[in-house]
This record gives C-alpha cells, structure tokens and sequence, in this order.
C-alpha cells in the first residue's frame, strides 16, 4: 500500500507538468541507458530498481534521461556486466557477486557468510573506507560502481526437515549461491544455484530438499512453502550489504559535478529505502506464511551455528588465496566488521535483546 | 579521514565550475532558508546539517539556493520552531522532541525510550505509515517535516558510580531530558536538561553526577571521562529513530514536483549517511576513551533493564492521556515496533548475536 504511493507520486513527478524551474530541453539531456539482472516489476528488487531509474530523471529536472532494461529486455541478466564494461549501456543494477567468477574479491561488496549486516557494511563502504577498494576493483573491468539497495538479513531458509545438527547438512541438495553456498558444501550439502524463477519447480519436483531466497516479504509469493514448510529466521550466509549501481567508468568520468551528485544522491536515496520498505512488510508476511498457510519458523542451535562458523573461516582463507587484491578486500572487511560490529553489539544489539526479552517480542 | 574528504567533495561540487548542463540563473532560484538548531560546525549533527544544505544546492543544480544559520546566528535554538511556522525562513534542522512542550507526539518522531531503533523507525515512517501521523501533527502547527538525520542506538551513558541495582540510581543527579528522562525520575533520578555546551562544567563541579550524551564519536570531544569514567553503552533512553528538516506547510505545498523531489532525496541521502558516520567511528573512538582515557565499558545487568522497563510502560500511559492524537501516535508507534522488531529479532539481531559469539565480538 504505502509503496503504490510512493512510486505513483514518483512516476507523477516524472511527468513534471507543474515545474516552477523549466525542465532541461531533451536535445541537451545525458542519456542513461540502464541494464538491469532483475526481471521486470519483481517484487522488491525489481521495482526498487525502476523507481530508481525514474527517480533520476525527476530529480536532476529531466537532465539526466533514463532509459530502463529489465532483465532480457536488451541482454540477458548476466550479460549486463559486459554491456557496461563495453559502453553499450551506461549502467547495471545487480548483485555485485553475480560476478564472482571475474573476481572473488565482488562477493564482498554484496554480502558473505558472517559478515557485516546493512548498517555496518554502509558505514564501512561510505565512511570506512570501503568505497575506495571497490573503485580499485571495478576499475580492473572499466567500471565503477555505487550501492544503490539492499534486501537486509538474509533468512536461513525453507527446509523440509529440522536442522538439529550439523549431520542433518549431510546429503541435503539444497539452492544456495555465493560463498554461504561454498560454506554449506563443507558441510557435505550439495549445493546448486538457481535463477529465481526456477526455484520452485525444483523444490516441487525434489530435485532441491531446501532453499534460501531473501526474507518473509519476498519469500511469501514464491510459494516454498508448499514443498518446504520449515523456515529457519535466522540465516549466516548473507547476512546484508549492498547492490550495484555498475557505470562504465569512462562515461562516471566524463560527468558533470552535478550529473554526479544527482546519481549520487538517488543511489543513496534508494539504497536505504529498499531494506527498509523489506523491514516494514517482513512481519506482516511472516504472520501470514504462519497463520496462513503451516509454516513453522524455527532457529539453527548453537552446534549448527558454530558448524558454519568453522566452514566459513576456511572459506575466507581460500578467498585470500586467489590474489593479493581479494586478501586486501578480505582483510580490511573483516577489520571493518571487527571495528564496526563490536561498537554495534554493545549498544544497538544489546539494546534490541534487552528490549525484545522485557516486550516478550522473541 | 573519510568525512573530510566527503565534505570537500561536496564542496567543490558547489562550485559547479564545470557542468555540462547550465546552473539556473539565480535571480530565477528559490531560496530556501534554513535555520538550525546546532552550533556551527558541531561534530556530527551540525556538519550533516551543514553539508545537507550544500547538497540541495548543488543537486538542484543552483535551482534551490539554500543559506544555512547555524543556531545563534539568526534566531536562537529552541527558536526555530516558531521561526518557521511563522514563515520568516522556510526549513529548520532539528531533534523534534526539542518540541515536547507544543505537544508530547513530537518524542515519536525522534526517540523514544524502549522504542525502535534506527532502521526499524525509518521503515515505519517511510513505508509504515508514521510519515502520515507526522504529516498530521505538524500539520496543526503550520509544518511539514521530513527525516533528514539521526545518531543511531544511543550510549547508556556517564556516570562516577557502577548502577548494580536499581537502588543505586535513587537520588542520582543526571543530566537526560526527553521521555528518557522521565522514566529516570520515576526511578528516583534527579533529572536535568542542559544544552550541550553545558553538561561538561556541571559534571566536573558536580552540580550533575551523570550525564547521556551520544556515542563515543560524540562523546569523546565532550570530555565528560574526566569527571565519570564508568560509560554504558547499551541504553533504554534513544534507541534511535530520525531528525526533523520541517518547512513552513505553505511553502512546501507552493513547491514543484521537482523541487520537492530534490529536498526529500538529499533529505533521505543524508537521513543515511549520518548514523554511518557515527557507526564507523565509534569503535575507533572507543577504544581511545578506553586506552587512552582509563574509561570503563560496562552493561546494566536485567535487575535495571527490567526497572526501566517497568517505568517507560507508565511513561506511554501517561503520554497517550494527553490528547486523542498522542494516544494515535503512540498506539501506532507501538504496534509497528511490535511488528518490526519481531522479525529484525528473528533475523538481524539473531545473526549479530550468533555471529559476535563466535567471533568473540562481545
């Protein structure tokens, strides 16, 4: 409801027929062709990525033109990083791990198995230093990128039998990408990735036993349930983070100190709306998955949790191990998380927990 | 370091020596003045206000000129309510709480005791429906205002004693206004407010005991270790929430699309970057209250927790008896805490709490 709002009022700005400042002719205009990974209005990302396109436009008064792709509308969604890279389009809005397999250093500037959560990594990407090796790394492609959303603590997922140990891991085929996949497939779990939309055949089918996706508010109209009616809240393997704002860095170079600003501020604008629009349905969807339609929501225990805790020290030590550029991304993230998180834990955290035991909200 | 940098950034961007679309003449610009209530260059709060009036500016592209009065230098602090409402400047940047005495639903749209924190305030009044409350009640007095800051999850605070019981905290002279404060008078705390520049002078002369501050990025400039050394950081008072940028209603509603577009997305930029400024300084200055300062980190044990638990449910009683529309503001608050929190509980601070057990974080 609230965000049909907000996007009619952002699509009604578009249209600017009530400007008091005359809008800059389209003749003059920079174009911004976008290519997203995202298929058209998916819920939550998708639309969060349109509202953005449009949202440049409006606010730099049609100085800067947007043109939006969806996913397979140009190229196809993994084909966006070469697009750009290219110069054939001016920007992608992804999930910077999706290019992992270029380098494993971009797991970071998505998110990792134990690492930062959204407040932390945007303190340590805009104010911590963050920002400047990510400009070194997607300066090695001819790009530069900026966070533009995020989804918030990722859930553990949909399982169709508890997890009580670590030895329940063992044999499950489960849908997990990224490292928190590679943390799971030490733990004897086969592990595949799928796109989105292949998910719940497969679940369906059992060709897959379990599944993450993102949080109740997204995971609601995909329907898991139906297979998979156990869901684990808490989750290690994508814990928060950003999303890409991916511009072919010649074309960021070349911009105008205000073309610039105004990217700047639209990216940063959305990048905090999209968790918190996730924040303000989870609840509500979660009551709904529960009372609806038998789901039961349960936490790993503590043997569970450490199991992945061993895993994911492993993993990081091999992620170092590919060049000295993935071992200084590595190094100065888990300083930031150190640095950041124990600040975090000893004043919002504990605040939470001591909050949530007197208001019985656990 | 990083903030620094930011700051310049913004600077130059105003300079705008170099756009490729031309800045609209200033006889045609609309001026916007905004009135604060921060000293000028005050660390933290009064250098987001500051660069928040730049970047109108400069993402307007000089179509909304913006001249920023630090408190003192146009009308005093506490003065800006009245300055604007009565339309002799257009914006004041402030905590709206400051407004408690024009009535007691302004707490809510900055913190309240055992509220919500940073994310989970923004999610209900972006996406949850506080915005509309907000709009209602600073539509009785003339105002439109939006979040434009915030400090994040607030220390528990300074004090010369260790607080082991709620009994050590009968008679105890502390400087802490807002609801945070009365639920300390109700535990017996002499409570006071002064205006920052005056806590540091009543606690080394021991007019006050204890004081609430911010968080060690704050803090640390503020010197209050040289009279009380023991700090809290979990705290019940401000667990966080946002900053009011509240315009003349008439004016705003004189605004185009365009312009209004431009005020909110540099609003919301900013609403972001400030409490991850804070979040990716606190540890580092943290640690220099402790290794450098003699400082003492500590956590009030459940026996308080549950004392301030029990005195902030009579503090929303006697909130909500005001009038119909705080009993609204606080019934709605409530329940979105509630239906938030829950699902961060699950999620987010589940994870932290995994996660800094088995890193050894806490």
């Amino acid at each position: 409801m609230e965000r049909r709002k907000f996007l009619k009022a952002a699509a009604l700005g578009g249209a600017g027929a009530a400007l008091a400042t005359p809008a800059i002719a389209a003749s003059h205009a920079t174009t911004l062709t976008i290519v997203s990974t995202w298929p058209r209005d998916f819920p939550g990302l998708g639309l969060s990525a349109q509202r953005l396109a449009a949202r440049i436009t409006e606010v730099s008064n049609g100085a800067i033109q947007t043109e939006y792709f969806a996913a397979g509308e140009r190229v196809g969604a993994f084909d966006v990083f070469d697009e750009v890279a290219a110069g054939n389009s001016q920007a992608y809005i992804g999930a910077e791990y999706y290019w992992q397999g270029k380098h494993p250093a971009y797991n970071y500037f998505t998110s990792v198995p134990f690492g930062m959560t959204t407040p932390e990594w945007n303190a340590w990407v805009k104010f911590g230093g963050g920002q400047e090796l990510w400009d070194k790394l997607a300066g090695e492609f001819g790009l530069k990128a900026i966070t533009c959303g995020g989804t918030g603590a990722q859930a553990g997922g949909w399982f169709n039998k508890e997890i009580n140990s670590p030895d329940d891991l063992q044999g499950l085929k489960m849908r997990i990408p990224g490292l928190g996949g590679t943390v799971m497939s030490k733990l004897g779990v086969s592990t595949v990735s799928l796109p989105g939309g292949q998910i719940y055949e497969n679940l369906v089918s059992g060709a897959v036993e379990a599944t993450e996706w993102v949080g109740p508010y997204n995971d609601y109209f995909m329907k898991f349930y139906e297979a998979a009616s156990i869901y684990y809240t808490g989750g290690m393997h994508e814990p928060g983070g950003g999303l890409g704002f991916g511009m072919n860095a010649s074309w960021w170079s070349e911009r105008s100190d205000f073309e610039k600003a105004v990217i700047e501020a639209c990216c940063l604008e959305e990048n905090a709306n999209q968790p918190e629009e996730a924040a303000a349905n989870n609840g509500t969807f979660l009551a709904r998955l529960i009372n609806d339609h038998g789901v039961t929501a349960k936490q790993f225990n503590e043997d569970v949790w450490d199991a992945f805790g061993e895993a994911a020290e492993e993993v990081f030590e091999e992620t170092r191990d590919h060049s000295p550029l993935a071992a200084e991304v590595n190094d100065a993230y888990q300083a930031a998380l150190r640095d950041i998180g124990a600040w975090r834990g000893a004043a919002e955290v504990e605040f939470s927990n001591q909050r949530n035991r007197i208001l019985g909200l656990v």
